[in-house]
């Protein structure tokens, strides 16, 4: 009866990737003013149906010590009208940004009289897999369909029947104002294994966004047979260059440390030209040191100005917490060798007012974020003005950094010839 | 001993990888010139090496029985002057293409006086395994460097000796026009798991590039750590509107057939509009037929014009050679949804003088390309103008279709400000 179970989950997720499938074919055609129409209600029908949401989100609330849930994740997890009045403003502003579909990206005459165009499309189907958040929910369903996209949602069971009573909402506003039934689904079991079942459907699935711990995304990496957008760690360094302006790099490394310590963005190390160590070292200590930051530094650091002898992994290490490595380097270059060699090319900073420092640090350091002069905070879709993200790609490849709606989206070329044959 | 050798392959492997590492570091910032003086010096220098590159050419002519090569296969292996003088060429005319690299490709100053650009930067580390001719091995090291690339090659073992001597000459101008000794490496042992080990080492190499049968890329994105771009095959429509001009039609038909038929952009599925089909196949089955192409129908199509009735498989199968499968639709929606189902996404055409259905055909059908009364053979980089290419993609992600100097391209933000930090 397990292979017959397996089977069902099997039929019940094709059915799902189907239709999505199905969805996103309609959906690539659907003009920028139906997309923001069915936003802009769902953000009315989200504060008009808070009483059901808020009803399934008692359900989680009260199951949520079952899941071993901390105080901080049920936190998280609460939804109150004021929430919900939050998720319904998102909605709107994400209708408020300019539709990426249907961009001409370049076009020409070629020389035979063959005109082509290079067009911006959807991606397809977005399969995300996200943790127990119920605001994602309705986020993640706003910037797929606005990018053309169909979205198969796969939330932490923690948050089931919040996700639950939201999806239900935006579903009915789509039947009422034509968008395809299957642009927004949530996946309804909590089986594990239909997550590994929707990772082998490339057929109908053009991009795995998993949002949570790397566990996840290492298995989501791993088993995906079609493309995964990937948000690994943040091993953020701050350089202070020998000409740098060490009141404000004081400023920087604590805005970049201390602004918020959980996230990717924060600062995780600390590098300092020699010239500048002896007179610099005292100074962002005591600082950081008043944040509650502990300092774990190299020889030359730790002869400066007492701290912990690091060790070679905290250099490699990403904190998300008050703890920073700090070393000091012989000159620009080996700033920029530490970083290659121990950090994670998501974000990093030089605080200088040599402009060839500046010109040389950002050439060199192949992050998807290089910063002069500024806190590595300011990696953020929001900070960056591309309005709504559904994550952050620590990879290289089709999108690096924030992703918003245009990182969903890819291109086509199309041509228009009057009978041309190739000779 | 087997396990010290294979760890003694697998340390091989890394220094070359890392050695490409390095290089590429090193490559992302050099200028244009520099990269352009390579490819021009590297050209004449193939040209003045062809002694030895043809005295290596010779020993792989040699060994080719040994490999079972069939005539057609040692052909493309051979090297004459002529054939040298075209890889100098296409050096030269890679030289003369713009450089991706440095383009600011969009930027602002942000509310808070924050600047922000995003510029084209290489991706890196490319690893191209690759068929066994040598004037690719000089193509994609050409590509590859010029977009800002070290490259990994990993050629057939039928050319090693060619592509042993044309690389031998790559690096020796290498060495004397300021490139990194390792932008260009060729892997030196025909040892397959070599291949295996590369593919897990994604700390080093960014994008991996199999060009060769569905079985190697197969393979290749299957045990890949790293990004991989993809070309599997094309099952190419045209589509024969009620409202098409029949001879351009059949024009259309036949060259998109034969032009060149082992091509992944040659048609393998004729979808004709029941309005035009009485007219239309008859005079389409005689202009195929003339070129010794079968047609294989379907119920109505063999019910018009005496053809070999079609199977299922026929519809979804790329054939590579003188079939074509043929079907009457009831109107345009029917086209588009026999596309989606047995296409590959690759390049579909319509020929019609009706621009309603010429948008929704375009804007429909989800291929790489869509193409407008022109022949499928058209979606091609030189065709486009992007110049070389390294490959053509039939993922939508990242890189679709023709892949040239840009799409071996990533981008990365770079960020001035005056302190700023988060409030």
């Amino acid at each position: 009866m397990a292979t017959a179970a397996a089977s069902d989950l099997q039929t019940h997720c094709s059915t799902i990737a189907q239709r999505a499938h199905e969805a996103s074919r309609e959906l690539a055609g659907l003009d920028t003013a139906t997309k923001n129409a069915w936003l802009l209600a769902s953000a009315d029908a989200l504060v008009a149906g808070s009483p059901s949401i808020l009803a399934a989100n008692k359900l989680d609330i009260e199951a949520a010590p079952s899941y071993g849930l901390s105080d901080a994740q049920v936190d998280r997890l609460v939804l109150n009208d004021q929430r919900i009045a939050g998720i319904a403003t998102a909605l709107r502003e994400i209708a408020a940004l300019p539709d990426p579909c249907g961009e001409i990206i370049e076009g020409q005459t070629r020389p035979n009289g063959l005109q082509m165009e290079k067009v911006r499309v959807p991606l397809g189907v977005v399969f995300f897999i996200y943790e127990s958040r119920p605001n994602v929910t309705a986020d993640a369903a706003a910037i797929c369909v606005k990018s053309g996209n169909a979205v198969i949602l796969r939330g932490g069971k923690e948050a089931a029947h919040s996700s639950q009573a939201i999806v239900e909402i935006l579903q009915q506003t789509a039947a009422t104002h034509g968008v395809p039934a299957g642009a927004v689904q949530l996946v309804d079991t909590p089986d594990r294994d239909a997550v590994g079942y929707f990772l082998k459907m490339d057929q109908w699935i053009d991009v795995a966004i998993p949002r949570g711990g790397e566990g996840l995304i290492r298995r989501v990496a791993s088993e995906a047979a079609m493309p995964v957008i990937k948000h690994f760690d943040g091993n953020c360094h701050v350089y202070v260059d020998a000409d740098a302006d060490l009141e404000m790099a004081v400023n920087i490394t604590e805005n970049a440390k201390c602004h918020r310590m959980g996230v990717c963005n924060a600062c995780e190390s600390l590098l300092v030209h020699q010239a500048v160590a002896e007179q610099f070292l005292p100074l962002v200590a005591e600082r950081l040191k008043s944040r509650g930051v502990e300092l774990r530094g190299d020889q030359r650091a730790c002869a400066i100005t007492p701290m912990t002898p690091a060790s070679e992994e905290d250099f490699g290490a990403e904190f998300l917490g008050p703890v920073i490595s700090v070393a000091v380097v012989d000159d620009l270059q080996q700033a920029i060798d530490h970083i290659d060699k121990y950090g994670s090319h998501h974000t990093d900073a030089i605080v200088t007012k040599d402009l060839k420092a500046a010109r040389t640090f950002t050439a060199a350091v192949d992050s998807a974020a290089v910063i002069v002069n500024a806190s590595t905070r300011f990696n953020d879709g929001g900070e960056f003005g591309l309005g709504a993200e559904i994550g952050i790609s620590t990879d290289k490849f089709h999108a690096r950094g924030p992703c918003g709606l245009r990182e969903l989206t890819t291109y086509k070329y199309v041509v228009y010839g009057d009978g041309h044959i190739r000779g």
